[in-house]
This record gives structure tokens, sequence and C-alpha cells, in this order.
């Protein structure tokens, strides 16, 4: 789609625009760094995409797109910290090229800088849109918080776990929307509309996420195959298998989550095996139907000509499509 | 000044109020903890003083005072990590009582909610108010890097150092009357100097603070006596004393600044000693007159009856007083 590939140059332009390194450097070198590296631009692409679609011109939802993704690589910077992560995109994340110190307050920044980009809109759509990333930033946090605080729980269930995903990345890639339609004017309805659609195929996205991570050819996934199961990282398969396995399963599950073999290979293999029998790829996809329909039912009762809503999830689809 | 304990008393209830903590627990339990364990509240009062100065009404700009205490305490949290601090008013830091990484989430959640009292305003202010917080907080943010980027420099200035106070501290002090203002519906101008008003007179507290450190009688000042010599922090009395110090008096400075001797006595003896003949204090009270004339001026200026003038004069200098 080269419609796609013009907002992200666009986006990629107007970045390296707006992040020139001032005084004192080593608060703006870090900024200019993290959204130089790379970044697929989902989320600002999304709310171009978006003002595109309702008002036939994308140049207008500059700023709330730059908001969009200066929040997001703030996020990057202090998960990243909490995390302990050593790369991203392929890069030394921002702590171990510089330090933590660096880290948290160069984030700090970046998280102010993306509430100035609104300041070019007139007041009502500033309050507008400073509201949304508000409110949605909070729920980021959350979303944040409650992922660090399942990793110390054994009893996560697969409703809590999908409650910290919308709240962690779902609910920005509705807001990116969101955005895009409060500059374009819609309506309420359409705006909550859009959110909805966005969020919820948010959800079905980073589900898919964990499935193709343990299922996925990773010829065209491109991460290491099974990572999740060699990191123990307790995904909605795990947890549907613990809901729906024989306890025995359930049993040997628990134990593979809590070690570490140098070949994971054999561990691997027997997870798979357990999700396979406990009937975990069929409720996974189960689960993904249920978030996907629920964002195109949204879009079905959108007031928008055949052949936009069209164009829309043909879009849709291609953007997530460079997440895998 | 019975006002003052109104002002003091009424924010505080409604921090109380405010502060309750939700699901997930983690990320506003430090958040309820790190407002309740005191502060002095100067910055909020500062803003409903002023909004009560100009409109005889103070309980209308609470939500800007809350944004204002909201934000301080955000960056006393990160600060606090950077600094490596043990302890914050005499109790243990966020980052101590809990860890790293719910200190660096706790305080970008609170930056976040200090952005969403202003949503109570009207579109114009919530503009007005949400601009001038995002400018103050970024300059906050250089500040603190100056102030770590200054800890690995021999060669800091006068005047990088006041630009560092300034940024660090003082903005946000005359930010703080400026969002009363706004409040109070008060012209730009009116705005301005009530904004230069506070800013300055931070500075001439600020500088007043580090000869308070060394030259203040413990009696009165409340901290360790000379902690800064102690702690071979660079003040502008050290700076000033490089400055018109002989050679040899700042060669010896340059090193009992480079010592952490067990017994501290004779270092402090030496220290002020230099001080003293360098002229040190006269210069430090000359910089701290310069700054606050600075502020009286832009008092004189102000279009304000004289005893409120005077009213005006009396509050600040007793509210920075709880600061000594």
């Amino acid at each position: 789609m080269e419609i796609l590939k013009e907002y992200i140059d666009f986006l990629n332009r107007k970045l390296e625009e707006t992040t020139i390194v001032k005084e004192p450097e080593q608060l703006y070198k870090p900024i200019d760094y993290i959204l130089s590296i790379g970044g697929k631009r989902i989320r600002p692409a999304l709310t171009l995409m978006t003002c595109d679609l309702l008002a036939d011109e994308y140049e207008k939802a500059l700023p709330a797109a730059m908001a969009v993704e200066m929040f997001h690589n703030f996020s990057l910077i202090h998960d990243d910290i909490m995390d302990n992560a050593p790369l991203r995109r392929g890069y030394p994340t921002v702590h171990e090229k510089w330090d933590v110190n660096t880290g948290i307050l160069s984030g700090d920044a970046m998280l102010i800088l993306a509430y100035r980009f609104f300041e070019s809109y007139e007041p009502e759509k500033f309050r507008d849109l400073a509201k949304l990333f508000s409110k949605t930033a909070i729920e980021v946090c959350e979303g944040q918080q409650l992922d660090m605080d399942f990793e110390n729980r054994e009893d996560v269930s697969m409703e809590e776990y999908i409650l910290m995903i919308e709240q962690k990345t779902a609910v920005l890639l509705g807001a990116a929307m969101k955005m895009g339609a409060i500059v374009a004017d819609a309506s309420a309805t359409e705006q909550e509309k859009l959110y909805e659609f966005g969020k919820n195929l948010g959800i079905a996205f980073q589900l898919q996420d964990d499935y193709l991570d343990t299922f996925g050819d990773p010829k065209f996934f491109g991460k290491q195959k099974s990572g999740d199961i060699i990191a123990n990282k307790k995904t909605i398969l795990f947890l549907l298998a613990k809901k729906h396995g024989k306890p025995e399963q359930v049993e040997e599950l628990l134990h593979l989550f809590s070690i570490t073999p140098k070949d994971a290979g054999q561990k691997i293999k027997t997870v798979k095996e357990i999700y396979n029998q406990a009937g975990v790829v069929e409720a996974t996809k189960k689960q993904i139907d249920k978030y996907r329909k629920i964002a195109f039912d949204n879009l079905e009762n959108l007031s928008l000509p055949e052949n936009k809503k069209t164009w829309l999830k043909t879009f849709v689809f291609e953007l997530m499509e460079r997440n895998t």
C-alpha cells in the first residue's frame, strides 16, 4: 500500500526535523537516539490514517501523531530499565548506552515533550487530545505495573492477562486512532467506535503475537522461535493450558516453566505437546476471533462508505503485519 | 499568618481526599506515601495565595495547586533515585521503601496525574495552564541534568550555577504563582510579573539556602551544619571563592573539596576561613540582593493596592522561612 509508505516517510522526515539535540546534550541526545534507531511507527501511522479516512487530509494530524510516537518511545526507555533489557530494535537500550539516570530523566522529558505537541491545536482540541492522552498514559502505566506484578504471581487468570495487555499496549492503539478522529472533527460516537476498533484489534494482535511466538513460522515471524517458552513467559497460551489442561499436564507445565535448561529443545517440544493436547490452539484462536469480532462490529456501525471501510481494513492488516 | 495555615490545611485535606489507593496498589501506594510524609506545600500555597491576592478567592485555584504539588513530588521521587538518596523528609525514599522500578513507574504516573488536575478548567484556561506546566517541567528536567553534569565538571561558572538553580527549583515557584494568576484571569502582563517575582525570589532563596548551610545558625536552620562542605557540594560559595580567591586559596579549596576526612571539623574551619578571606560572604549577599531586587522590581510595577503588596511580601517571607 503506497499510502502507508507515504505516512511513514512523512513521519520519519518530521521526526528528524524535530529532534534537534540542544543543551544539556545529555538530556536530548538519548531522545534523538531512541527516535532514530527505527521503530515501525505503527501508532502515529494509525493517527494519520484515521484523520485521512475521515477528513481526506492527514498532515494536520501530524502533531498528535508525533505525541503518540514520543509517548511510545518514552515508555520503551522506562520499560527497558524496569525489564533490565540490554537491546531495543537490535541496538543498545538507552540505559545501557548511557546509564539508568539518563534513561529516567530523558524518558521524563519525552513524556512532557509529548504533551507539548498538542499545543499547536486550538484550545478545545488541545483539551480533548490532552485528556485522552493522559487517560491513556495512566492506563499504560497501570498495564506495565500489572505486567510486573504478574511475574511474581501464580494465580493470574486469563481475564487478568487480557486486561494487562489491553492497558499495556492496546489502549494506545485505540487512542492513536481516536486522536486522528478528534483532529478530523469526528463526532463523539465516531471517535468512540474508532477507539474501540483500535483497542480490540490491538488485543487481538497481541494475542496473535503470543500464538505466533510458539506456533508461527520463524521464517515469517522474525523472532527467536518459542522465545516465550524459553523465557518462561506466562502468555495467553500458558494461561489457557492451565485452565483447560488435565491436572497432570498442568503440573508438568508448571515444572517446565520453573526451569531454564541450557538446551531448550526438549522443553519446547513438551510444552507444545501439552498445549496441543489441552486444546490451547483452538482456545487461543477463539480468543483472537472474539476481540477481532468486537473490533469489526465497531467498524460496521461506523457511518462510512463501504470502499473506505475496505481501505481501512486493508491498511490496518498491512500495518499490523509489519509487527510480525 | 492565619491565612497560610488555612491554605495548607485546605491543601492537606484535599490531598488526603484525592490520593485514594486503587489497583494496581504497587503503582498507587507510593504516590499516597510520598504525599503523606509531609512536605511544606510551599508551591501549591503560592498558587492559592496568588489567586486569592488577585481574585479574592483561592478555592478555584485548587486543581492548579494540586498539579504543582503532584509534579514537585514526582520530581522528588525521580531525583531521589538519581541521587541515590536514602531519606526524604526523614522517611525512607520511595525506591528504598519499595524499589527503583516502583519509583520510576509511580513517578511517571504522578507526572501524568499532575496534568489531569487541569482538566477541571475550561478549554482556554486548561491550555494556558498545561502549556506553562509543560514548559516549566522541561526546564526542571534540564536543571536536574545540569546539576548532574556539574558534579563531573571542574569549570562550572557562577552564571551556569545560577542558571541551574533557576531551572531546577526557581521556575516552578514562578510557575506556581503564574498559575494562580491564570486562574484569577489576570492579564498577560500581570501574569508575567508575578512569574518573574516568584522565579527571582526563588533564586534568591536558593542562594540564601547555600549561604545558611555554611554560615547559618543550625539552631534556626535545622539542617546538618556545613553539610555542603562535608559533601563537597560546589555551591555558590565555592564558586565565588574560586572566582575571587587568591591562587593558593583556590588550590587549597580544590584539595579540600576532593577529600572526605572522617572528622570534618578542621576541613569546615579551613574552608570557612578561605570563604571569609576571599570575600565570599559579601559576594554571596550581593548576589542574593541582586535577585531579590529583580523580584521586588517586578512587584512594584504590578497594579495592586499597596496593602495587598505588603500582604504579599509578608506572606512570601513567612512561607519561605518555613524552608529554612
